[in-house]
């Protein structure tokens, strides 16, 4: 067992959770790393104890329940210095964090290389609360974005109720009051969709599926269009049904294309592919947890059964989020 | 001489100026107003005094100096009640405004639909004025979409300093700290990029462009790329120097395409094509203009030389901006 | 009978409903809509169904059921362009509105000057609608200004749980996250404020009450305190409870003073007394009305009993909000 | 000469210049700092070049040039994360940084408890950057406060053209295109005031100064007062130029009072006292600086005077700012 001695301002931390995330099938299976990347450790959505900390650590001590935050930035550039290291001056200079090109939390202790990377969960249990560094902060920041289109006129249409898209709307219906439709491909998710809050839910796949929004939403359309699947199929949707002057993000990495030119989208329309959130972001979706507004389904399994469960991911079995506990 | 009577809160307004812009091309030849639309008068850049007033206007009497705000909306959607009749909610609906679908000002009079799409000048004279409302809002609005960014440490690449780029400059400089890099295809629109406050000026067609502009702004790229070509060429630049959450807005209606998928351009970075600007920020242009801070550069026709004007403009003969005077 | 007719933009409304407002207690019996005013109708909550229209009126129909927005500027500067008649430049020259200065709605019929004044309330009853334009919109637009504090790690201190305060509590809950500390000096007040989403109540004539609230907020404080009774207790309470950088909102003219000064309130604090809100916001507050979010407890009357119901509103014998029908 | 070894995320900053600020002498004379504090050098205005680094401290080395941020919090709150320390949840428990409670930048060397509390000026030369810090910061924070409302159209009034004042007029003029009305007593300053970008000039000792801004404001007033005095008399008259929803922001603690109530200023208008900048605000000040958009006419010292620069402080004969070297 690897327990390394945090120096400066290193800290390290007893690993109670890590959740288990799409995107690490693309790590081990597309080779996002770069070519020949270093090997390194699984695991980007990290919480625990502090089991040690570095000689200049303030502010944490051993015992405190962390997250851990996931994006590492340099901490010195202009992003950084706000707590946006997501975006950080630097990132193509660099590893994108634990789990994402350096060692990460799918082992019993994990080294984190400052202090500044944690937020405190005060009476969170680590295990229900390690997936809520990408899969809340992630739908979260997008939904930030998008704050002051929100409004209780406005329309907004999430596509794909997966892991981060039942967070989405419990996130929207705790901090808006925009009328909610969303959008998947099966009974069992739309009615998911609306345990969590939509006010209307449309299979996706139906042949009618924009004309069935626009009768929602009437002229104007939705002000923002959130799209956590990011295929062919759910582009085409969300270029279809967002309004003037609106919000297409794109979360989901789900490799379609959209073919941009003036008249792409409506005038105005701003399409992005946001990528992760603010540390300032995180201790929001922290207190959403503790307030109970926000509540992400987990699987709990051993370490041990890592294989086991990226197969059972690959082949749609995990429900909400799984998680691998030492 | 057609002079029609206004009725309820019409207004008629005697032409002092009336703007020729690119965009009368694309009416003229491109068919953008839809398959057989009903004949109108072209002239959406439209300035003069108040000949009559319908029973309904108040706030208007007869010899005010006033522009005619270019797109006109329902104005009763939520977008009109705040002046962005740019993006009314029944844009779809309706005809884009006077000289886009409707009459417009290359003519002796124009009636007006409804006063408050009258902004005063002042002392400012109606030639001059008149292509403010779409030469120099339609920069002015693209410019303030990404205010937040536009700090002294941002820098922002402004490409093609023509109509609307040469005023972008003057906007910039007046309103931001930002270090502006300028790209164009000719040593005297550099030349005139450097006059209207560039910091750096870059051709375009140069094969190194795109790392000229990177070694300029340093591993960060450019916050904010303000695109009034919208050609292939540039709207490639665009893409290769937008940073990190970027904005790449693009104005110029040039044709070009931009692939966009999750890796198309930085993350978190928005691409638009904004459509001119709000009745409130044709106020704050105005007051641009009258305290010297944007200059438009004129060429002063009359009315009847109209054909000629647009033959000049197709083969790129104007310099600045021509208005015809009835 | 008066039943005037309207003239260019002029609508005539045959009224449904006119609520009772304390302000108007102000009016009758303080003298503020200066001295010796010309007399006028009281009623500055009004909704009907258009009666008649003027020549100049497009967009609303006899029958259309509105709400009539409550400050009338003068329609043409930058604050009125955007809706925000609330803060119209000319305000020092005008009387505020219908029922403020000019006729209100206490009659059958009311003529308002402009339709731009109008807002649709589609399905909603004009009776219940009628106090939405002033009790709902006031609390609303307070709570706007403050929107980006109102963060899930925030607390809000509403003081006074009446005719506003109460509708606070609801578009707080509506649309955002933050925990909500309530204060009122009866126990059947504070559960009101239970029962409309206050996560802690406060007795504020407690001795202890600033310390209650710190050992909620802890070392913090609290984010926004919005302060709907303006007397010299709650104008203590809110200096001592509020945060550094934090919004103190007095809405309430209860006639308390606070001395300013350099250590007043915590450094970077803000401190102001809002007016209303603006027409896009009256059109959030509609939708939220209409979709159950905020809903205004009614008693009802008739038009002859208004002496009667402002006496009650003078002794403290209104619950929530009266209306007086035709 | 104590030169401390730094631990951690600790660095020593060997000093080349320390700024002499008004505010040394409320904590020299007026015990701001408590009862029986801590003696401590002073000096809260720091520049100079890395002499040693913490084992933890990375992005910083031997010989950087850097400025030293000024108020110091707990580094883990939330304003913390975004680097608004000023702003620190903690401020209450904490001295407020170096050279206000603990050891400043007036020695030869000064231990910095965080590298984070860094900031690189590249080719700044550090005896000029030192009064960025502060003479720089406040003012620029302050302006950005109320960055929305300095639109072409608005009116700012600047009072007091001293060490912060004469900074904010040329930020202003840097980043906006509002339109300046800047107070002081002599006319030297009223100079000093022009030469810095100042549209028109007022002697604030004139019985009508009131009306002469209003005359030039006309009926809507300033949109912002930026009060650098703070003294009675200029808070009376921030007080009846700023106009409806405006920012009356006062940072110079000269011990005025204002007696807050509904009608002491106009409706919607936000009165404050802020509290010096963001270290991401300092960034782009640094920015401002390097490309000679401020400037900070410089009095250096040696360490050695400062008792006697103290005096002359005191007795008004610093002009611009003193900076002590070592």
């Amino acid at each position: 067992m690897d327990k390394p001695t945090p120096q400066g301002d290193e800290v390290l931390i007893k690993i109670g959770g890590a959740g288990v995330c799409h995107s690490d099938l693309h790590v081990i299976h597309d080779g996002i790393m770069g070519e020949d990347p270093q090997p390194f450790t699984l695991g980007h959505e990290n919480a625990g104890w502090i089991e040690a900390t570095g000689n200049g650590v303030k502010g944490f001590k051993k015992g405190d329940a962390v997250l851990v935050y996931g994006p590492w930035g340099c901490g010195h550039c202009k992003p950084c210095q706000q707590s946006a290291e997501n975006y950080c001056d630097h990132q193509s200079e660099n590893p994108y964090g634990g789990g994402l090109g350096l060692n990460g939390g799918m082992a019993d202790f994990m080294l984190v290389p400052s202090s500044r990377l944690l937020v405190h969960i005060k009476d969170l249990d680590p295990v229900v609360a390690a997936p809520l560094t990408d899969a809340a902060l992630t739908p979260y920041a997008a939904i930030r974005r998008s704050k002051d289109k929100l409004t209780s006129d406005a329309f907004v249409v999430v596509l794909g109720i997966g892991g981060l898209g039942h967070v989405a709307l419990q996130i929207l219906k705790a901090t808006s009051a925009a009328t909610i439709i969303a959008g998947d491909v099966t009974a069992d998710k739309l009615q998911l969709a609306k345990d969590h809050g939509a006010d209307f839910v449309i299979n996706t796949t139906d042949d009618d599926v924009v004309s069935q929004i626009q009768k929602i939403t009437g002229i104007k359309k939705a002000a923002v269009v959130l799209d956590f699947v990011g295929i062919q199929p759910t582009i085409n949707i969300g270029q279809q049904v967002v309004g003037l002057n609106g919000d297409l993000t794109i979360v989901g990495l789900g490799g379609g294309h959209l073919d941009f030119h003036a008249m792409a989208v409506p005038l105005g329309t701003r399409i992005s592919t946001p990528y992760w959130g603010t540390r300032v972001e995180l201790m929001e979706v922290i207190e959403l947890a503790r307030h109970g507004k926000i509540k992400i389904d987990i699987e709990k399994y051993k370490l041990e059964q890592a294989h086991e469960v990226y197969d059972k991911l690959l082949n749609g079995k995990i429900k909400g989020r799984a998680v691998l506990t030492p």
